[in-house]
């Protein structure tokens, strides 16, 4: 059975570099990265925080891309800030095309000190600084099921394979 | 009422910068690079022109995008090496969920001494050489109607305002 991974959580938790160390592990797997999706449009581009039609179209195209990989027999990786009530409707979306199919929710975590460090040690032009919080901050008021949320704050980059192997073999992430 | 827009040709002949530029000039668009959609696919990947599956689920991803991105009222803009016969199936894949919507075809081109003058002058990391002239090659093997070939071989770079204006007004490149 295929299996699409939706690795979420707020801004400098490591997304991007778990979701392509992922995506690696499979012999089949496509890497869907939202942020890229979202930057397809430029004319009138709204970015989705503000604009509740940008969001859902981003959405829209992460779905349709995940089933056509799913039925092209490939494991699918997504990379974004996704909160609860996406991913439910995400599954609905997919389910209604594909039934044999896994998903995995995962909100990668990473306590607020220890993020407002990491972020510190990135070039300037990445430094999130503040702004980092306001996505934990609309993380905690969502209601993530604790099950779903993997802390890595006492993890360092060289734990990365073990964080793969938690989100690949625990069954607490299946949705 | 909405337009896609699909930028084909040879590589070296300024799909990507054209198309881009083409994608500024409306107030709603979005810009989908064939390229990036193609590689999505991580684990298993075969190059398109290797791999008849690869292509066609490349194919499969742009359609659903460009069916999305007019629905929601933006023009869209594909930058791929796109054959006839796949911007045959692609309009009628797109004319089966939209109908108010005009497909525009333009072939860029740029005749042979001058597509190695130019690929000659990229970085080293670059250049392709002799396998430029195989896409020339199968190109000219695939019969593109005349009226669909845009010759930029006597422009410039600063003339890229004139070909973005003949791209969106002359009615010999609507499909």
């Amino acid at each position: 059975m295929k299996k699409i991974y939706i690795i979420s959580g707020p801004a400098g938790v490591g997304k991007s570099t778990t979701s392509k160390r992922l995506a690696e592990l499979f012999e089949q797997s496509a890497y869907i990265e939202g942020d890229l999706i979202n930057h397809m449009v430029i004319g009138g581009y709204l970015p989705p925080w503000e604009s509740e039609e940008s969001l859902l179209l981003v959405w829209e195209n992460i779905a349709d891309l995940s089933i056509n990989f799913v039925q092209a027999n490939k494991n699918v990786i997504i990379d974004y800030v996704a909160f609860p009530e996406e991913v439910e409707k995400l599954v609905q979306k997919i389910h209604a095309k594909v039934s044999d199919v896994e998903v995995i929710y995962v909100v990668l975590w990473v306590d607020q000190d220890e993020l407002l460090k990491r972020d510190a040690l990135r070039n300037k032009e990445h430094q999130m600084g503040e702004r980092c919080l306001e996505l934990v901050k609309e993380f905690e008021s969502k209601d993530v099921k604790e099950r779903f949320v993997l802390n890595t704050t006492h993890l360092s980059p060289t734990d990365l394979d073990e964080i793969l192997l938690n989100i690949k073999e625990n069954p607490a992430f299946i949705y």
